[in-house]
């Protein structure tokens, strides 16, 4: 099979993530990089690492509509809130869908908690959860791929073993610490995102059940009390709350996320760890290690990086996951879900390795 | 009063930050700087930024037997396990003490469970905790000042205040979260702290109840929990257990601090911030405030800056704070354990106001 | 002498530095801090390190005009072009001025070349280039003191005594680099400072006689070549041409610069080392050392380090200068000018001393 | 083809970029990775990135003797000084050399200037120094390819069109600076290279002739004067003098060089860069950009970008050109010099797309 691809927000960084994974996939035939801001202009100007390369001297930016215009799948990486109707205009023209923004990802109840009303609810319905690792079964021959948010990839890979087993106490609530690289932020400049006042500092943000990621992840472990290991988008299970504290950290990509709980049953650190393995035993992005997982050791990459512990002091497990924001956690995940999809092998054109150091 | 300052480990972090107080003190007419490695070479050769101060091109560092010769005070930033015979050395000199290390911080039980047996244990009966905000009264006078450890210093003011007005809920695990910087971890050069390896990096270390500060913390929340607001030294106390999970990341200074834990009462955010307020209200280094704290707006200084929110969700509360490692985390806390037990007034040669950015 | 002082543009990098020199200087009774953004809301919304100090909670920025009523001095910490009016306006109170800008520093035809039509050239007759090491004599007094630009700044003190004293050879252009954190770029967020693009990065920027700072260097040593040590600021000499190259950097602050050219006489290092000692000898900002300078060694401070090296191969001499571009080179230096301007002890309220690491 | 590769030096970072090569190298049947450090120990020991890959937890380092047993090529990524002896081994056993020290670089009398006596400088008469760019027909079948230093690739493809073609004034020295990455000195810890010390800060090193790098670079421009384009190694030419300022800059990876210097004939900025395009039209792994190079760009990759610009005022160009210092700084130079001595095509297994952000 070979597809006609549009890439809509192809100037940020989820953007820059699918061109590269989409440029080399052996089932796509051409790709489409829409920007409203760059439009006309040659790929360069936006992406200074492919001068040279792709013709990206004479190759331009089109307009989201032109992108669209026979393509036999969009990837979507525009903003929350903007991308809904994207969505309708990309299956409108026969277009399957994989969307990297919010708007695909919840029912409309819990979109319109988290987010406000959703424009076009009954497009939810043609939508399933992109979480390869749990939705694979489901993922085969959807319409609409719901790429899950960075945060929530790392936290949901770093809980459901233990939610789907029983282990995890529903009792009691997971507290899970994320510490997140600037590019999550995206590619517009803030203050915050100021070289000067992010290098040397690391800061918590969107503190105490404000961080939207949450709405996905507590669907995540809901439906996994209910269905175990195989889930499935819809019904939308009762949440599973956790605690979510994100912090900003300076480092260009990477999330790593800490999640401590307890447990209903006593296993070593190496039976937890066992435990793990045996869960993602058929999942080729995610590696389950006794090391402590470094943030560098996935950046570049779509893998993720899994361990944990016991405190025998305490009786709590902590488990760890380490992702790149803008791999596992953004394009990789896109396309990893693409090709479930559309029936191609799962890694195709994704990155395995990262460059050390 | 004008004293006579050895000054032993100047060549490391804590001594860089030591003789910048101590060299500003108004009662510290002298400091001899001591470095077994650097004996007999002039201060620039360790620290390029005092090249032409202090006359630091003649002023060479002396082995630690001439540093405490006839001095007042000794301040020991020496290795764990190695300052213990130091702390005996300067006292049989006549000098009192001020130790960086975590030798004369636990009782000998303790200590020994966590660093292996206390060489002179009777010794630490003279021994007082330097955490001014818990132990102000008990320290006047003291002949040994035991400056607590950087983490422990900023989990244990994060806690503190909840722990002894009984709003931290006795039969829960607080959770708390560590990201330092890394001169935390010293200036001997490792791989871990290679600039290529810990760039772009985040990395877990010492979780699951493995890292030493844990004896301090407990120790510190337990005695808050019997003693309530004003602590004293011994006898120790019931532990207060807590789960605590240090990151590295790649900042030069900086401790930053989250804890999560259940109340046993109810209150609005701005509710815990004014407790905390009422906390502190006579410490002139811990600042509250409703912004959520940036790890870059202590660095340099001695100052710790806390804030709390309640997840109205969960109902946890999570209590942040920040801290230079170096500074309220060492160096400083250490002169003002040294201000508080001589009688100088607290904040003397303290550094109060950071430089942004 | 106890003065009011009006801080405009004190939202900004140049007037963070300044409200700290400011707020500590003994014969400054008062400071008001002007900013058109946050006028009316407190200090410690755009400073987050200054929570809890300076009643940052309740003092408010005020607009430029209130700050300029009943002052006695005007800082003029406010862009490029915007600032000649305040200027005029801050005299017209009766205030003398510093102005930090690039509106003080030229003659009319020199500043039209680079900036565009100056709107009051008559100004620029009272105006005293604020290099202090060059024009010490002729800022006493002065109603104007132009702080010069950071990078002109750093190249300036490591070419003067070369070319004051005939060595540099007048018939060859030296090669100037200079590596530039990116505070010195403002604070106004942009792509090219957003921390995920300049992180792991470095960029030569407006290289080849396009940067607008050559101005001020190339009639700094015009002028040396002329008057030899201490200089005047009219009339406007034959500019020395130079070759500049400035890079940006990922630190948050500092300027390092090496300029290599050819001489007239043939010394070996330590020679040079000793005519730049001479050249300094009653500055007490600068220091020269053997050592190559470390850009860190400075951060924070209003020093700056100078080293230099001859080649033996070529004959060549470069000669290295390390300055905090927002401290000698912006904050610092201005305060500097003001001490000398208004005759107060050159040194005072400034910082010397590096924080390491 | 189907080749046993033997990599000595693989827990360093040379070695860390050409097992990632050559894994992927359709021509390499097999890497035996040899560390004497990490003899007997999984892969994953040394390189976190690569658990759960290539059977990184059972593949075990090698001795280099093992290593060598059987190989048709053996890649020395030992240190300068130590290589020659395995050079000799490696050849004992029949296999052809990629050696990446500087062992295989230069000729017997000017390596002993510069690194002491060479111990075999018999082999030196079958080595070829592999910038391929310069040397590729040369290179073809060689023995031995050495593998050019990372500084002296950058300095050598900004200088090598001006150079060859007489357009570089032979009466002047061009002055070139470079700013390189923490890795290019190395994986083993130092003070200089330890994260609180460098981050934030920027050190030349090495200046005033003293960088071992400038041998080969003065060898290359002085074998351009006489030879035109394309080189061959020997007889060793005069060298040509230049002025070489190394700078240590906070990034991981990555160097910038910026060479400034006199022209014998008149053009613009397009003219040049006109030149520079003609000069590498052929040459896959550089870019000739009229945009100012960033260093990020290249990281991760195995392509150097070059850029010039006139400066109308002072006569002088500037040429530019970033390379990733263990890419086409190292293992990807020297996998490219490896696929033209063995005849595949140059750019196997390379990488030509950086990671952005």
């Amino acid at each position: 099979m070979s597809l006609r691809a549009a890439l809509l927000g192809a100037a940020g960084y989820g953007g820059s993530g699918l061109m590269r994974r989409l440029l080399r996939h052996p089932n796509v035939a051409e790709v489409r990089a829409a920007s409203r801001s760059y439009a006309g202009r040659p790929l360069q100007d936006a992406w200074p690492h492919l001068a040279g390369l792709h013709g990206s001297d004479s190759s331009l930016f089109v307009s989201p509509e032109e992108a669209l215009e026979g393509a036999d799948v969009a990837f979507l990486a525009t903003p929350h809130g903007a991308t809904a109707p994207w969505v309708r205009a990309a299956r409108a023209t026969g277009a399957r869908v994989v969307d990297l923004s919010a708007d695909s990802r919840l029912d409309a109840t819990t979109y319109e908690r988290w987010y406000g009303p959703h424009p076009h609810p009954g497009d939810l319905d043609d939508a399933r959860y992109g979480l390869v690792e749990a939705h694979r079964a489901e993922l085969r021959g959807a319409a609409i791929v719901a790429a899950p948010g960075c945060n929530a990839t790392a936290v949901s890979l770093a809980l459901l073993p233990f939610a789907a087993s029983g282990a995890l106490d529903r009792a009691t609530i997971p507290v899970c610490t994320v510490l997140a690289g600037a590019s999550g932020a995206g590619r517009a400049p803030a203050l915050g995102l100021h070289f000067a006042e992010l290098a040397e500092n690391v800061r918590p943000y969107k503190v105490a059940g404000t961080h939207r990621h949450l709405a996905e992840i507590e669907a995540t472990l809901g439906r996994a009390a209910v269905q175990g290991r195989s889930l499935t988008t819809r019904p939308t299970p009762e949440p599973w709350r956790i605690s979510f504290t994100p912090h900003l950290v300076p480092t260009i990509r990477g999330i790593l996320a800490t999640c401590t709980f307890s447990v209903t049953t006593t296993r070593t650190t190496e039976g937890w760890l066992e435990m793990l393995r045996d869960a993602y035993a058929n999942d080729p992005l995610v590696h389950v290690q006794e090391a402590l997982p470094d943030m560098k050791a996935v950046q570049g990459t779509d893998r993720a990086l899994l361990s944990a512990r016991v405190d025998a002091r305490t009786g709590l497990v902590s488990s760890f996951a380490a992702i790149d924001n803008l791999g596992k956690g953004a394009a990789g995940q896109a396309v990893q879900g693409f090709n479930v999809a559309f029936g191609f092998p799962e890694t195709t054109a994704l990155e395995l390795e990262a460059v050390w150091p």
